[in-house]
Parts: C-alpha cells; sequence; structure tokens
C-alpha cells in the first residue's frame, strides 16, 4: 500500500513523524511512504537515517498548518500546507490513506474538504480504538463534531458497528449509549433523543445506555457519544492514568521495601501502561468520509506514528471505503 | 450540631446508612443525629450495636424512594418517603444539615423543592472534592443539571470559589473551566458562551480553559463545567481507576515474583486506591439551596456515609449557607 503521511503535523514533527516512518517501513511489508512537507527538511531529517529510496517520495509543500491556528481559517488560508497536500493525495488516488497528527480541528476541516462526506452521512465521527476488560472497543465520536443532534449519534452507532464487522471481522457487534445513567430518561437533550432514536433503529444491536464506570468492562463493542463528552471521556480517561502511576511513583520512593517490591513488578506494570498508552492503539480513523484519513494523536512520538501508519495500511488493504459505501447504500435503498 | 440522615437512601441502605452514622458517632464530638425512615427497621440494625440514645433521634417515614424511581414523579408522590421527611427537617430547622445517599434526581429534586435557591441563583449544582497532584480540586457541576446555559456556569464558578474560600481557607482560588482544548474557541456551544463571560466576571480568577488530561495536575482550584460532563468525568475516572487496579491484579496473578513484589508494595497500592476512592471523600454538597443538603455516593457503604455527615458537620460548624447567602447578596447589588 502507499500511504502518505503530513511530516509536519503535531508537537513533535518533523523529527519523530519521520522517525515513525522510517519504523514503520522497516515493519510493513510492501508499504511505500509518501512524505509531505518541507523538501529540505524533510531530507535533512532523511539523512539520519539509512533508508531504501525506492520506497519513500517527498511531495513538497511550504506551509505549515500550526496547533493553535484557527482550523478553518488555516485549512482556507494555508493552501499550500502539508496537511493540505497530504489530503488532496488521498483525493486523486495517488495514495491509499493518509495519517497526520497535526491540528485535529484542521485535520477534520481539511478531511472534509477535500474527501467529502459519503453520501447520507451527517457528520463525520473520530472513531477510536479503547482498551477494556475483554480486548478493545471502538469509542466514537471522540472528538469531530462537538455540538451533536441525536441523528448523528444514531448514525455514528451504525458506522461503528460496521467498521467492527469489516475490520476486526466482529458479527453483529453491540452498541451502547454513553450516559450518565441506565435508565432511558436519563442524560441531557442529546442522548435521550438518540436513545429513542437507537431503540428504533433495527441495524444496530442497541443494548441500551452505558455508564463511564461500566464502559472498560468489556460487555459492549461500540460506544457512542457526541464529539465533546467522546473526547472529554478519552482525555480524562488519559489524566487518571497518568495520575495513579505518577501517585504510585512517588509512594515508591517513600521506602526501600517499596522499591525492592516494584523492581519485581516493573515488568507487568509496564504492561499495564502500555495497554493505557494510546499511542499503541495508533491512530482514530475519520468514518464517513471518501477516503481514508487518520488522525494520530497530537503529541504522537515515533512509536504513535508508526502504528498510525499501520492503521492506515490495514484500511486500506481491507478496502475500508468501499465496503462502507456499499453498505451505506445499501441501507438508505432499505430506508426508502 | 444536629444532622438528619436518609437512612433508607442508597444501595447498600439500611445496613450501612446505619453503620455509618454509628461510626460518625464515635469520631465526631457534639454531634447529634436524626435518623429518618421505617421506625422499626431503624430500630433493629440499631440494636446491633452499643449506642448512646442521647445521641440518637428517630422519625418515622413510612415511604421509599427508589434507585430506579422516576425523580419528580418519586418526590411528589411519596410524601412520606425517607428523604422528603430529611430535608422537611433541615427546612423547618430542627438540624443544622442532612445526609442523603439515595436516588441522585430525587434528591436534587426534593433538595430544590424543600430548600428552594438562593435568591439570585440560577440552577444549584452539585460541588464534589476530587483528588490531584497537590491535594484535591473542587469539581461542580457533578451531575445536578444536565443540560446548561453558559450563564450557569458562571455562577458556578462563583459559588465554588466562594466554597473553597469559605470552607477551605482558600484565598481567591483559580478557576478553569473544563474543557476540550485550551485555546478560547474550543469546545461546544456552553463552554464557548461560558468562556466569554467567565473572561468578563471580575470576581473570578478565571485562568481559562482547561482539559481533563490536566486536570489533575493540581494548577486549578475549581473547575466548572456542565452537570452532564462533570457527571461523565466523574464516572470516568471511576471506571479507568478500577480498570487500571484490575489489570494490574490479573497481570500480578500470571507470576510467583510478581506477587512477591505486589506483597511488598502493597500499602502503597492501598494508599492510591484509598486515593481515588470516592468515598473517602464523602459527600457532595448541593450548592445554591437555602440549607445543607449532601449527597452521599448511591454504593455508599459505612465509610463513605460517616464522611459524608462529617462533611455536612463542618458545612453546619461554619454556617456555610449563611455565608454564601452575604456574599451572593453583596454580588446582586454589586451588579445593580
Amino acid at each position: 500500500m502507499r500511504i502518505a503521511l503530513d511530516a509536519m503535523g503535531g508537537d513533535n514533527a518533523p523529527v519523530e513523524t519521520i522517525k515513525g516512518a522510517i519504523k514503520a517501513l522497516e515493519e510493513i511489508e510492501d508499504l511505500e511512504l509518501v512524505l509531505v512537507g518541507q523538501k529540505e527538511i524533510i531530507e535533512q531529517e532523511l539523512s539520519k537515517y539509512n533508508v531504501d529510496k525506492n520506497k519513500i517520495q517527498i511531495v513538497d509543500a511550504r506551509e505549515i498548518i500550526a496547533m493553535t491556528d484557527d482550523p478553518v481559517a488555516a485549512v482556507k488560508g494555508k493552501k499550500d500546507s502539508s496537511m493540505n497536500r497530504t489530503l488532496e493525495l488521498v483525493k486523486d488516488g495517488r495514495v491509499d490513506a493518509s495519517v497526520s497528527a497535526g491540528n485535529t480541528g484542521a485535520l477534520i476541516t481539511a478531511s472534509q474538504l477535500k474527501l467529502k462526506r459519503i453520501k447520507g452521512v451527517m457528520r463525520p465521527a473520530i472513531a477510536t480504538m479503547f482498551p477494556n476488560k475483554k480486548g478493545n472497543m471502538l469509542l466514537l465520536d471522540a472528538g469531530a463534531t462537538a455540538d451533536c443532534k441525536p441523528e448523528f449519534l444514531n448514525q455514528y452507532a451504525m458506522m461503528g458497528a460496521k467498521y467492527l464487522e469489516i475490520l476486526l471481522g466482529r458479527k453483529n457487534p453491540t452498541v451502547g449509549l454513553l450516559n450518565i445513567g441506565t435508565e432511558s430518561g436519563k442524560g441531557n437533550e442529546v442522548t435521550r433523543g438518540a436513545y429513542e432514536l437507537l431503540k428504533q433503529n433495527e441495524k444496530v444491536n442497541f443494548i441500551g445506555n452505558i455508564e463511564s464506570t461500566e464502559m472498560l468492562n468489556g460487555d459492549v463493542d461500540v460506544v457512542v457519544t457526541d464529539g465533546f463528552t467522546g473526547n472529554m471521556v478519552l482525555k480524562t480517561s488519559e489524566g487518571v492514568a497518568k495520575f495513579i502511576l505518577s501517585s504510585m511513583k512517588s509512594e515508591i520512593e517513600k521506602s526501600f521495601i517499596y522499591k525492592l517490591g516494584a523492581l519485581l513488578i516493573k515488568p507487568a506494570l509496564k504492561t499495564i501502561v502500555k495497554k493505557m498508552d494510546s499511542s499503541e492503539y495508533g491512530g482514530a480513523i475519520f468514518l464517513g468520509l471518501n477516503g481514508i484519513s487518520i488522525k494520530a494523536h497530537g503529541n504522537s512520538d515515533s512509536i504513535a506514528i508508526k502504528n498510525a501508519i499501520k492503521v492506515a495500511n490495514k484500511f486500506a488493504q481491507m478496502k475500508f471505503i468501499d465496503e462502507l459505501k456499499k453498505i451505506i447504500v445499501i441501507e438508505d435503498k432499505e430506508e426508502i
């Protein structure tokens, strides 16, 4: 597969993006990468590595969208930005998928603008895998659309279920509506409305409201929420995990016995940290667009970039967009 | 102080509520408790303990509001419920404060109905202490009002800051707006509107948006959000903490060396678990009402009940409502 990487996107670009690209080339067979950004900077970074030049192409783009730029203004103003150029490669069919760790709002705007929504999709959603007790689950929307209508959530449920069916082969995945109570009347206007729609939606294996206390128990495959709440839940999880680990470290510092104990269980702790580390999950996809645009975390290191490229590669191999389009067209016909 | 306890409220009532009451009487000086609920059941539970009968009074209430009852219907329909009777004791000035672990929605409804809002307060908020790296902070609204307007959040900021000033003596506490980005334009309609109001509010030491990844770093004293998001963040934190601890347990089970290491650091782990345990924080207060109504967690055990009684006792000792009223009246006058 041929993947475009926004080499200038993210807090740690271009050093970590290029390093991640090199790692991806080492790990993934038959991968070709198109690195998009300021040519001389990319070449300088690449000179650090011993790399097969046949597998890398550089596409020059002179502008950079900063993490603090206004999303819409940046995408429309910086036409020659690495992000815009990256997505144009997807749009023009010159690559099979793209990855960017840049400004989330801008990437949402640029992805929608360049790739356009699949016909019938009201809003795209960021769908991201999340660890749970039985393995993992899909959470969406993780931050594409902050102000949602119940109808959007109903579509997210369908798209999320199809994602798991197609990409991971899960049959008839369960869908839960993220809420602050399990009873049907609970929540805010959006969740109450979405509950009614999902209850009536025969195409979705809806199991009702799910609270975030229970979300990680592994009883639900797809967790649907609005983009504000989804993003909040992701960031809260990250914050709490960091807090627990740092509390643990400072407790352990207090005694020699603790230090010894910590040394013994260190490999076990590392497994947990790895499980909780968002960079291990690589990337999130914008679900509902005519092309594969993978969002890596803004503070991605090279491992996170490599994993995002892996995800993009897998989506491309599975011809995910074609599969999703087919399904959505069928759904449309069924509804008429 | 004289505190009323809804003996029938919560998942573990009346066994744990009564046990918590006994613990509170053992720990808190000059405490008198009024236990509200079905007299014969309370007496039966009390008979398990050796208790100073001068410090306990029972107020009979025949009905119980279940955790699954519709809040408004239950409060209006079950007039002789332990929850209603408990709050009437506060309203009539027969006790200084009250505690209930019952149905949150019902307690919000009953508290508002019986105690009424302080003049000028648009919506009450549930304010709850939350651990962070430097000690703790106040989070509100933790679930009283799911659908909020920006104006509500602006008031929560003022009430939350006063809470910390009066109860904990923190001078000019910092206030952050919980959001999914730090820049001013980030978030949803509610946060964007609240940001503008808070920025202009000279009575609040507003430090801008705060993301939930950074919330626990200890750089902010009061975290303001709508009740849906606040409740979601609390439940997510609880879920993630549980997930990490259970993952740790199952990793440790995998080897003898890990088990030995875990044994050595067990006291350190217990400290962390205690830090994360919501029951250690006792209770949350409904901020903005003409009386002290403390909400204990629905699944409170006796320790959580005891701690909630402690909090109620402290609020009463500090004459918190009078202080809050004075401040809010002054704020009103200043604004005219």
